[in-house]
């Protein structure tokens, strides 16, 4: 049995590895020309329907085969007409990295599962607190599954925090009326975390945005009056450091003023513009993130890391008491006072994969510098392309890019905003289907027609003005040919 | 630039990473042969000392240098003496389908992140809702990042079943007074769902449980009529099927008739007996999980994935409703009408591996009969493991393994309860802090001194009753050594 169905680890995993590997890389190259370009043409159904033949079939050719579909079958975001999402091509180094931590496969949830991966973490952990600006002995933190987990961790210790403990024991107070303050722009993940959390999403008060979809500082400030006024409880704000559309950052200062005349907890979901600590350029954007009691940062966005690399980190670790529970067998107190350390009490999860190493490698690889280096190629990609679309009076841009997305739309000859709306979201499907490009798809905050934007996300550092042309190209034939088979209205 | 830091994906991709690939290999190589054990020995302070020294250094050399590190401060469950926890050694099949994932990085909130991985899932839940006895076109469920995030899974939809979708938008009523039914022995993880769900963790009932840690459905029915009496809300019952330390499987038709009775959501926690649904012999234990309103699943544990590999299904899809989010930019009605097919609202994560991958490509190679076979050699290795222990007065025997765990202790010579607690747990950090074994240290339920147990986890299916003994003469070596250099009491 044992040939049959070798394990990665131990002394014989990497000569069992080698060949399988080998198969991978062979079926990788194989998918990847056989698609030819940065989707599948087709759609969904020609899709599900490759992978409903090739589940057909057993036996030892499968890493081959379905190794081979799925590269056929991806959104490749290293192919720089894939630019629709925070979906980053991740670095080989990283990649190569998270292979050791598949073979080895460290849990994070006791020291005896993870010896050497728990205090990698720790240290991790402490350089990337100071990068945020925080004290690395005073924060805590952990590696999650990405922003929402991280959103919900901030808005948990929020809770707990600001409503006592005897929300864990005893659930959440009746009457508290807990309010948690975010633009109009947040991510939808605060809305989930706050029914998850037994708050119900309407404890969500939507602030003002202005055209960049910044939070305007003046409607948080008269947000919050009013719901102290009213007897609520101001418990959260959540800054968003890197709205998912424009890039757009809150006004930090502000935000943190008003938390600490309100007794509110100040969250910054940074899952998209933490990456901008890396830049010189780009990192005063955040100034003002220090004083955030926690910050969502997720390195599979600006960071090139394969997912999941998300990071949260709360300022002092003495607020991070939620997850303190024992168990006997992951953290006993006899094991803790003998120097045994555990990092269960930090994370939503119990097994937890070692996702910290592939970041560690990576930085140590190319130093903030050089990821610092690649954020600003992808800023500079975004200017770039925000200038082609202004010269194409096909399109319309919505903003200037803050960071590296670009919002735009294609304008058509007539109909009203509805069509505009209708015929966007059309061509998009249509580059999708035709595997022409993966642009992506969004709808500025308000309501009423008119809203609908499309959108490229650039996180290929070695994309070229030359390529995103290619792809708004693409955006203005699929626009002209839809509008002329379409019928009118 | 490009070749300083080359992308894992696109044709080029395969290119970059085989040389990288190499690296890792023999840095792996190398790291286990340094270790020559199932953990480095000096324990914690050694181990980090180690990692700070080594990430003093940056440069092209990091990959190498730090896997080793990885694969020296290991503690690799395929070391047949590294047997503690539900910390599997991963096949390397499995492992080598992960690094497809990590290189094409398809993530699974959007269609167009991930068009073949999406249709992949769908097509491997349905597979495994088959296998737990659900109807696979009636019921829905997602990849997971184990056991504590499907239980949370599985509470929150019965939170919000039970109590109504008024939790999800405006919080949990007051006078509810929520209860959740678990035993004993239950993972910590249902308290710490029902803390986070803003239930509070006093909502949990504890139900008394026998000698091998499995429920007793007559307490469980007095507690459920109690709280009826009180005027409380019988919200869910949990099940485990397979506890942590012994794989007692609670008893499933006597909890989903009482769930029944009372109207509350039958939730299973098969994180670790769910792998005996690969075995003929053992899958008749989880007799009764079809009735099941939502089932946890963990192929990260009897399933021999690297992490993460869990399974969240729920019986009947209509019930599957909290997460039902729409966010413009990832899952907007249109492109649904148009059938691109969206797993956001099947997940409290966003951004989200393709983990189903690994798992689709170890049962198509291995077969449910392949898995079923490695499944039955860890419950034999379990039951010859008892044996010996029985076999050793030195040692004492908890229970009969149920699964692939036994359970035991070292019985001093002389001294009281609490003494050989302490024992017990000195020689289990004696033989970590030697690098000589990792062995899982529990407690039984109660209180008081005496519950301190030693635990065998057998995940290796390639581990023999010979290297079982081995251990276990560790562990009576080390308790002898400790008994004659500790200071009596």
């Amino acid at each position: 049995m044992s040939t049959g169905a070798p394990l990665s680890g131990g002394a014989a995993g990497p000569q069992a590895l080698r060949p399988l590997l080998e198969t991978v890389l062979d079926a990788l190259a194989a998918g990847a020309a056989r698609r030819g370009g940065p989707l599948p043409a087709g759609g969904p159904g020609q899709s599900a329907g490759q992978v409903a033949d090739a589940l057909r079939h057993e036996g030892a050719d499968s890493l081959r085969r379905l190794t081979e579909l799925l590269a056929h079958g991806s959104a490749d975001p290293a192919d720089p007409a894939c630019a629709a999402h925070l979906h980053c091509p991740p670095l080989a180094v990283a990649v190569a990295a998270d292979l050791a931590v598949s073979a080895l496969n460290p849990s994070q949830d006791s020291w005896d599962q993870a010896p050497a991966a728990t205090a990698l973490e720790t240290a991790l952990l402490a350089e990337l607190a100071a990068l945020v600006g925080f004290h690395p002995e005073e924060s805590a933190g952990v590696l999650t599954s990405g922003g929402t987990e991280s959103n919900l961790m901030g808005l948990m210790l929020a809770r707990d925090q600001v409503l006592g403990g005897i929300v864990e024991l005893d659930g959440v107070p009746a009457g508290a009326r807990p309010r948690i303050f975010a633009s109009q722009a947040a991510h939808f993940s605060v809305q989930r975390a706050a029914a998850l959390l037994g708050l119900g999403e309407r404890a969500v008060v939507p602030v003002r945005v202005d055209h960049e979809l910044r939070m305007d500082p003046d409607a948080l400030a008269q947000a919050m009056a009013e719901a102290a006024w009213q007897g609520a409880t101001p418990l959260a704000v959540v800054a968003t450091a890197g709205t998912t559309d424009t890039g757009a950052v809150d006004p930090l200062h502000p935000a943190a003023d008003l938390a600490a005349r309100y007794g509110a907890w100040l969250h910054v979901d940074g899952a998209y513009g933490g990456g901008a600590l890396l830049s010189d350029r780009l990192a005063p954007l955040l100034d003002g993130i220090a004083r955030a009691d926690s910050v969502s940062l997720d390195w599979h966005k600006l960071g090139w890391q394969p997912a999941a690399a998300g990071v949260f980190l709360a300022r002092r670790a003495e607020t991070y008491a939620s997850l303190l529970r024992r168990a006997a067998y992951l953290n006993p107190a006899d094991d803790e006072e003998a120097g045994y350390p555990s990092l269960l009490g930090l994370s939503l999860r119990t097994t937890r994969r070692a996702d910290a190493f592939k970041l560690a490698v990576t930085l140590r690889t190319l130093g903030r510098p050089g990821l610092g280096r690649l954020v600003d190629a992808c800023h500079d990609l975004a200017r770039a392309t925000a200038e082609a679309v202004l010269a194409e009076p096909a399109l319309e841009l919505h903003c200037a890019p803050i960071l590296t997305t670009v919002v735009f739309r294609y304008r058509p000859a007539g109909g009203g905003p509805a069509a505009a709306d209708r015929l966007n979201a059309q061509l998009r499907r249509a580059l999708l289907h035709e595997g022409r490009a993966v642009v992506g798809r969004t709808e500025l905050p308000g309501s009423g027609p008119g809203r609908v934007r499309l959108k490229l996300t650039l996180l290929n550092p070695y994309a070229t003005p030359a390529d995103t042309a290619a792809v708004l190209r693409e955006v203005v034939r699929a626009g002209r040919e839809l509008e002329r088979t379409a019928a009118p209205g």
